[in-house]
């Protein structure tokens, strides 16, 4: 199938297409660069030496024999181009992960979360509008979060996207209703997500776009089986306070002897997946599309979950590395149990990458192998989930 | 109290401005003047004879001896300049109007979709960011609407925001919880409002910001007390396809001897207030603002529920017009009851006006007064909900 991968050239788009082209899909990247520039404004690059986006798809070509073509459109402001292409295309799905997805520079200052909350939301927006514009029966799938549902209550399990609820009637008795399970953003990158799904239910309800919504873990790992082919089709490894996601950090902050920087008391429980995983799931989205009329598609895209401070301990044993607790600069709970529900992807054939089978490649492979590519000024995390936070750190 | 009012020149803002500042409290309005723009673009304007603003606000300063300031600033693209005037002004509470607020005219075409995205979601969380940036404790006062719940179910009353729900737990039993009313939006316009909540529910849980957000029934009526002190304070009044809301057309239809345009069966039932009680509740909702920590306080704004085609009855046989059913151009249910409650209002002391009190005098002092400014042509809505009712119409 021909496939636009719109924020092809980031952490999830860029593995993602690789993978659906070996796979034979036909893939259009789309892409602004945008993770790129922020890079230049943070002066913090990928641990992993990326190349510009000409030679990716120049070096795949001469692999694969596979031609990417790739346009750059700022999707969010540049809705005209973004129909042209898609009249021009005609995609039979739509891969988005074209928004801004770091919690921590969602909230360094103003400036990051008006351009998070404008970004992401006309971006998401953009692409449904232009579908319903073209008249395409395009299917759109879109990575969200497992951060759009807070972290349940511990005696709940976090659903596939809908709740079973039931409601006192005025009279008596009661009715039960099936709900999209109620938001509980923990950021303004986590509300915007929250804001797209209903942008998703509204589209779906009003329009019949056909619509699947991955609720996705922390991503960990960095390369795929296509991008381990020639050193220049590399993923980017991101370690810095704002980009880094948390494995990742203990990873990198491990081969440098730099102490794993834990926040709070470590006893945040989060969902995890492999990189690997990640494109497989997508894989198994676009094969399984929802009928027409039917509404919107969610899965959760996670593997394992797992406490902060039990990996950070994995990690410490593994490399000898110690840990360090650092003030929390999150306004979140210091404890939580998290029970998630993902039958839907290992059901359709989802064979998960552990933590046992990739931690450690991943330590020789990607973290030592590139360390001396770190910026230790880099690691700490400066962005502040509020004002008395960024007072407390300062004291 | 120092109120700054944004969107102080809409339908609802210039009233508020008006009522707020007689009762003794400090007024500053902010606008872009963008309804009047979009008169321009429509090429369809108020029937009543509305002035510049530097009329308006010189008018009211020789009846009242009260000076209400005013400012030309895009709160949605000019976050700069909203944030320098908060510091500036230091309000106590700003009432936040500056939405693009009809339905139709949201879904117009893939600009008009875009544009009220864009300036809805921008404008709100343009707010928001700098109260919080600002430090000062601004009670901030939203008008929401009715519409963020879709039309409920018979045999459950629609609470004011807050739902009561049961949901089973993993081994047995059941917990009970308190949730957001699950979100039913109907078009592009509503969806924004149901958006707008997630940026309410996050700016409060992560930064304590004090808002009330009021969720208003379709406004009727033309005048408040203060607008009828000089011909020169007038409120607009709007009738065509876009802006009209139903009640005035009717009103401005019979008094032209225009058939009574009825969407489809007109079984659908809505929520009603009149401008006098608008401006009421927003006083009442000033005077009673949450307590610091206390969550998003939400009101149901509305007094009474009608059948669209019972107003199209009642408006019949008081001035003998003829009713006329069309084809639904909106993607809706034609036959729906409503169940809402507004106790929070009333208990607060609003003493409703009631269409059997108001609705001859609108008659005769508004829609017959000026109907020789109609203009017949703009009568007829012409945005459809979908691309298959545009066909269905041109038919």
């Amino acid at each position: 199938m021909k496939v636009m991968v719109l924020g092809g050239d980031g952490f999830c788009g860029w593995p993602t297409s690789l993978h659906l082209s070996n796979r034979g899909h036909d893939i259009v990247i789309v892409d602004n660069l945008s993770r790129r520039n922020i890079d230049n404004e943070l002066e913090a690059y990928s641990l992993t030496p990326i190349e510009p986006m000409g030679v990716r798809i120049n070096t795949w070509e001469q692999l694969s024999g596979k031609r990417i073509r790739f346009h750059r459109i700022d999707i969010a402001g540049e809705y005209d181009k973004l129909k042209t292409l898609i009249l021009e295309e005609k995609p039979d799905a739509i891969v988005h992960f074209a928004e801004q997805r770091a919690a921590p520079y969602s909230m360094k200052s103003e400036y990051h979360k008006c351009y998070t909350v404008n970004n992401n939301l006309n971006a998401t927006h953009n692409v449904l509008c232009a579908i319903v514009a073209t008249g395409l029966p395009v299917h759109l799938v879109h990575l969200g979060t497992m951060g759009v549902y807070g972290y349940g209550s511990p005696d709940t399990k976090i659903p596939e996207g809908y709740l079973n609820v039931r409601i006192r009637k005025e009279d008596a008795g009661e009715v039960e209703k099936e709900i999209l399970y109620p938001a509980d953003p923990g950021s303004i990158y986590h509300m915007t997500k929250t804001q797209d799904q209903l942008f998703f239910y509204y589209y779906n309800k009003n329009d019949g776009v056909r619509i699947t919504d991955l609720h996705q873990g922390i991503v960990w790992g960095t390369n795929i089986e296509e991008t381990l082919q020639d050193e220049r089709l590399i993923n980017r490894f991101d370690y810095d306070g704002d980009y880094g996601t948390v494995l990742n950090r203990f990873l990198m902050q491990s081969s440098i002897n730099h102490p794993l920087t834990v926040h709070g008391s470590g006893g945040q429980t989060r969902a995890f997946i492999h990189i690997q995983d990640t494109v497989r799931c997508i894989e198994i989205a676009l094969d399984n599309p929802p009928e027409r009329n039917e509404r919107v598609k969610i899965f959760n895209q996670m593997t394992e979950t797992h406490r902060v401070r039990d990996l950070a301990q994995l990690v410490s044993e593994m490399t000898g590395t110690e840990v360090l607790y650092m003030n929390n600069p999150r306004k979140e709970n210091e404890e939580n149990d998290l029970n998630v529900d993902n039958k839907c992807f290992l059901d359709l054939g989802l064979n998960p990458t552990t933590l046992a089978q990739g931690l450690l490649m991943e330590v020789r492979d990607v973290a030592e192998k590139y360390a001396h590519r770190c910026d230790r000024e880099k690691i700490i995390c400066k962005s502040y989930w509020t004002r008395e936070k960024g007072l407390e750190t300062q004291n």
